[in-house]
């Protein structure tokens, strides 16, 4: 098959063979993959990426060779290997978590040699994670239903109360994600920051309450005016004489360094802060200012299956709008130049590569 | 009333005004109040606490000079101010959170000139925050309730689970006191870790399930052992099993610059860890570790009324045996040694001050 497969970091294209299904698993032919920002991180700072996935407790492989990339997929069944259910006809339209699980070990789809991901032209999955994509929905838009489960998961990890305040900092795919998973079960006030007037319009657009461009106005300075008490002191006062009590939560999906010291130093006392942008390179932080004002800094990892099938369903039903984040689709000859326009928040927000587009005739 | 004063981040003993209580406040003669690591950090520091003071929304004052510190106490009342209930006989012992509300604003008892802290012969206190120590209560170890209640609120804040693994590092008095209010709970099994061999059989007096020396050996290599998953891509695949699995809590009660790294990079996915320690300087940390494993980092700061009642009904009933922390007492001329001694681990726990323990005769 056709592949883009890392080597030394760089992407090439190349004539790989067919991965084989194993035990409880089955072949698939891909439809549709979207480009993440952990893809842009693999490639672009492989040591680092390697040391947090080692840290973490994630078995590291080699990410600057022999990988297939690509873990935001929708496919079509092509065969079932050994000791499966096979509910599901050949020829079903599919997707799911990027969770591989077999004789071969376990592994996140599309960073272990032993599942291949999207950015070729088949994959195997594992039967147990594989969900039909529900009829009518474009696979590009399915595709999409790994980012926005994990836009899910770090919407559930923030336990939001009713009336929290929601601040989501940064609207690339998982920032704009979290914005139309809150809006889709009618949660507000959502503020959404972002410096490119075009991310914001795309918050905008999927119903965001609040725009605030950090080169205006600090995302900061609002609380009062949002209805939060910004400081440990004025809050507690509050508490104490039984008043109500509005909590903020940030969601930090910028993920570059300098982010969260700035995020810890701007939350208001009380606030949770979600931290879903992937940040590779050590921080600065204020622990008395984390115990000070009593923030909780939560990590959110990934999606559940269970997040995934629901946040499906939200796309299919039409509660969230996968589509509006895409901006672009290439082949493999175009992934190339496609992560680097990625570079630039003004032109895309995701780019789905569809493997068979552009593949030579013959 | 003789007081110990900073002057200039020094202690100095002077006779000043008695303070006066104004509407909804009683005049009390201090009896006992704790030396707390903060009041360390105050002098020691004045700079950074002050800096953190003010990050957090607290109104700062100027910590080097004019302060009567002290928060931990117990005391006599003397005399009720205007608007009060006086529910309480003159002469009752009373004790209290350090939270000071009235006409001259709200602020942190010990840590503004509006409300002077114990380590004075007379303090002013809020009614409506101000209870009885129950009777035949050694006011010594009443005046502990606020420490154990700032134990109380972090135990709160890390919301274990039945099973939860709880490790505490560092046992200075606040990680004896959750020590103690875990075990005054039930909970197990408590891990408690400090480089001082005093200290842990401090702990092991307060019932810490299994006592590590990290000289000896990291508690970062006991996951397996206790039952916990470290690795993120084990505790999912063991989660989506639908197998139980075991949570782990750290308590920072540490506070020096570099602890917060090693927890987060020792800490095992899903791990919550509770600051409580007071780091006044920033720290490194690693945003995707956080993120990568899950983790949430919470910070606690005092401990709110309700909690402060609950622990001293703990202390009185004997559920929590706060004298098992006292190591020293100290009027006001040993305040200043009582500090300096306070440096070293294995010699003292917790000093109290009689502020009229050496008052000169006549």
């Amino acid at each position: 098959m056709r592949a883009a497969i890392t080597r030394a970091g760089a992407l090439t294209i190349e004539e790989v063979p067919e991965p084989v299904p194993r035990a409880g698993q089955l072949l698939v032919r891909t439809l549709a993959c979207g480009i993440c920002g952990s893809d842009l991180h693999a490639l672009g700072d492989p040591e680092a990426f390697t040391d947090v996935m080692r840290r973490t407790g994630g078995t590291p492989h080699d990410i600057r060779n022999g990988l297939v990339l690509g873990h935001e997929f929708a496919a079509e069944i092509v065969d079932y290997g050994p000791g499966t259910v096979r509910t599901l006809p050949i020829g079903s339209t599919v997707c799911g978590p990027p969770i591989g699980f077999g004789p071969q070990g376990s592994g996140i789809i599309g960073y272990t040699p032993a599942f291949p991901g999207g950015f070729g032209e088949y994959m195997i999955l594992s039967e147990a994670f594989t969900l039909p994509v529900p009829g009518g929905l474009d696979p590009k838009a399915a595709a999409l239903t790994e980012p926005f489960s994990v836009a899910a998961r770090a919407v559930r990890r923030a336990e939001l109360a009713p009336k929290s305040v929601a601040v989501v900092l940064g609207l690339g795919p998982i920032g704009l994600g979290i914005v139309a998973v809150l809006k889709s079960r009618g949660h507000g006030p959502v503020v959404a920051v972002d410096f490119s007037p075009t991310r914001r319009a795309l918050a905008e657009r999927l119903g965001a309450d609040l725009l605030i461009d950090p080169a205006v106005e600090s995302p900061y300075d609002r609380w009062a005016s949002l209805g939060v008490i910004p400081g440990m002191l004025d809050r507690m006062a509050a508490e104490y004489r039984g008043l109500p009590v509005t909590d903020a939560v940030l969601f930090e999906c910028v993920g570059s360094p300098g982010m969260l010291a700035r995020v810890v130093d701007g939350a208001p006392a009380g606030a949770r802060i979600v931290l879903v942008g992937v940040c590779l390179r050590p921080d600065r932080i204020d622990p008395g200012l984390v115990a000070g004002k009593e923030l909780d800094i939560r990590g959110s990892f990934g999606g559940s299956p269970a997040e995934y099938k629901q946040t499906l369903q939200a796309i299919a039903d039409g509660r969230i709008d996968a589509s509006a984040l895409i901006t672009g689709v290439t082949g493999l000859d175009g992934l190339g130049s496609a992560i680097a326009e990625l570079a630039e928040p003004d032109r895309h927000a995701k780019i789905i590569v569809d493997p068979w587009l552009d593949r030579p005739a013959g």
